[in-house]
């Protein structure tokens, strides 16, 4: 059974109230020797506050919830592992929800989280989380007044705390390194449309167009959905149209443009160029590694959680959007253009 | 701010107890309509007991700790998925804690999710966890009268109950599989030896070669860490011995197998067969994709969070260990042993 104070005065023949005061520390004629002997009874049975009972007079849990769309995904489970990282150095707990990408699930989570009270919450937006279902979910989130940072997925507009990569730059530097190597007709497997990290790497790979004066051709552009599969289908739909090079919108569907350009006996990075983004550890063992935009993702999850603890603190300018820089990794899944022969 | 009772009786023109007894579901002579007003409007502010409370007053927290290694190893986040996705169907929720396999770690997320209070912890030993250190962290779990189901490493002989996978058919099912190609030298990349998860896995390699009458050779066996990196170093540590297949013990330390073999110039499968263990999501993309022990990790999962709920309920039976079998999965890492030329 857990201890209590009533374990600790009956070990040491002292009052309950006597022991309350030294665990509390609060002011008092006790000798100190007296202390001394409560707070060693204390240790030895493994003595700990109820934090329940804590929690509910400090009115607060120092856990946060973290809602992500799937932690077997390892970009989620490695900004898991930042933001556990952080919560531990300060003393705080994770409560872990999984979406399944599914915004009634998101719906959810925020209820089940709100309902154990926890302090804030760390929030990954699913998938299917389009504008109309975002303020369904940022209601509900103001509706329990819980405070908030968007991680990675977010919307522009509301006053919420964003940590995010800057996924313009990404795709500029994934785009600008294919144009670099001289590859000019280059297609794009994009995420979902009405998400920002998709659309953001986009406007990137326009912009590296734009500076090298390629005119945007929509035909090479295919819309996936980070899933692998969707990797091979994007090259499925792309058929026979004339493409040196692939970016693909994240490391997954690179995997499966891998696979469908194997199907089609395309070798790369001799006829087709490939370029992921995310650089998750797998990338690096391929037995062509994958040339990719790593994101700093182990510190966006601890930075997210500092964020998150300042501002259920109420620490002033927490409340704010913080921007990481992602950057190129070059490897052997790239290589200067080369005409058809 | 939170809806509390007062703010309902506000609303309503109702008082604190009439809305107190409704929302209890307490027996009292208050009308329907009135119930339908209270439950209303309860609905329509969001309102939600307060779960603090309610754990302290039925001391329960419906909450689990999880005790992984790393939650970044995908083994781990598919574990955590299962016992999430379980834990969510019955209304519970589940703390993250990492041990970055360290003991030291383990002890103090014991600690914290004790002080959690949560109901019972699913608990994975961290690697440098040896017969000692578990007696460690076994006190403390009593000591805590913390109800534990034990995932995947465990020691023998201790009241606690154990979900885990048979190991020793995994370790046959390769090196049985790698027989019937007709190798004869097949050499193996443990994991670290004092976990019973690795010694299984040994002791099925050398029933294996019992029934074939193979005898067993130790200098055909190489310690790893389960990391990478381990598998590569685990060909240079066996040098220019003579062998046609390995038997890694995780597909992480296959992956560095096949790096350490490709720095050799032997060719995966026509020189050298490779079997790995887990079947991790990225064994099947590799550019020859291993032949594996696939685990059932996420239906372990769930059975772990339906087996610590049943025992935290007091359900009699609960306490035992359940077992799962493994299955080789054939892919294209291994063919029929040919003589070198």
């Amino acid at each position: 059974m857990r201890t209590t104070i009533k374990d600790i005065a009956a070990k040491t023949n002292l009052s309950v109230t006597t022991v309350s005061l030294v665990l509390n520390n609060k002011p008092s004629k006790i000798s100190s020797k007296t202390k001394r002997l409560v707070l060693e009874t204390a240790k030895e049975l493994h003595y700990r506050p109820n934090q329940l009972a804590v929690s509910l007079i400090k009115k607060r849990s120092k856990t946060i919830g973290l809602i992500v769309s799937d932690i077997r995904n390892s970009f989620f489970s490695c900004l898991a592992k930042g933001i556990e990282d952080e919560c531990r150095r300060k003393g705080w707990t994770v409560i872990l929800c999984n979406t399944n990408d599914m915004h009634e699930r998101e719906l959810a989570c925020i209820n089940v989280l709100a309902g154990k009270s926890v302090d804030g919450i760390v929030y990954c937006m699913s998938r299917d989380t389009g504008p109309q279902e975002f303020e369904q979910s940022y209601q509900l989130l103001r509706s329990w007044n819980l405070p908030v940072v968007m991680l990675d997925r977010f919307y522009e507009g509301r006053d919420l705390a964003v940590v995010k990569v800057d996924h313009v730059t990404g795709g500029f530097l994934a785009t600008n390194h294919l144009l670099e190597l001289g590859h000019r007709r280059i297609a794009c497997i994009t995420g979902p449309c009405h998400l920002t990290d998709s659309s953001d790497r986009l406007k990137g790979y326009q912009k590296a167009l734009d500076a090298w004066s390629i005119p945007y051709d929509p035909n090479l552009v295919v819309e996936g959905n980070y899933d692998m599969p969707s990797g091979s289908e994007g090259i499925e739909k792309l058929g026979a149209i004339d493409y040196s090079a692939v970016f693909a919108f994240n490391d997954l569907m690179a995997y499966g443009v891998y696979q469908g350009l194997k199907r089609r006996a395309r070798a790369i990075p001799s006829a087709v160029s490939v370029v992921g983004y995310d650089d998750i550890f797998t990338s690096e063992i391929l037995d062509v590694p994958l040339t990719t935009i790593r994101q700093p993702i182990h510190q966006a999850g601890t930075t997210a959680a500092t964020k998150l603890i300042s501002i259920i603190e109420g620490e002033p300018g927490a409340q704010n959007t913080q921007t990481f820089l992602p950057e190129l990794i070059v490897r052997e899944s790239t290589a200067p253009y080369r005409a058809p022969v």
